[in-house]
């Protein structure tokens, strides 16, 4: 199914930050409140919200509403889009890369414009 | 091998739009001159230009030596840090939900907060 271009583009620049990627890596090993988060970053709680936002715009955390801390979570589904597009992507990359060599080998190693 | 964050960071931003997304796939078509990739794109050449040295600063593309022209090719390694990155993440993420989804089948699906 097609994916929408805004989507892909809000992932990745989701993940165009360091800070955000450890956010997400810190996500993974369990839920996490803003305290919790801003803590071992050495951020400000402003700073984690701030980060927070475009990470849930994404989509690739929500915001539980169980406490009034509202702990994030991460969205298990929402980094496929983008792991089909950059997988895809290096596929086309690598086949076009593969028949450009093979067809390099058939001219011959010795077929350098600088030598004719 | 340990990847520079700074290089996911500079791939993603590169990634992080549509047009510079649609000048990578033109690209993987075959090398192209920054006329030719403006003209499908009903873009200026500035404006090509200054998504070319996004992507350059990447290191997905290089631009070639070969003409006044300077086309621009893909380098074709250049995504593999990022899809490591994202492919690993989307396993942690989904092995986590795996666990978390057996343990809560494990409670039974009548052990909700709300039902106590």
């Amino acid at each position: 199914m097609p994916v929408a271009e805004d989507e892909l583009t809000l992932t990745f620049t989701a993940l165009a930050d360091p800070t955000r990627r450890a956010i997400l890596r810190r996500l993974a090993e369990g839920d996490a409140t803003v305290n919790e988060l801003a803590e071992p970053f050495a951020l400000t709680q402003q700073a984690v919200s701030k980060h927070l936002k475009v990470l849930e715009r994404a989509g690739l955390i929500s915001r539980l509403r169980v406490a009034s801390s509202r702990p994030c979570h991460l969205e298990v589904d929402s980094l496929g889009p983008a792991v089909d597009w950059i997988t895809e992507q290096r596929q086309v990359w690598q086949q076009r890369h593969d028949r450009l060599e093979r067809y390099l080998t058939t001219l011959g190693a010795d077929d350098t414009p600088e030598s004719s």
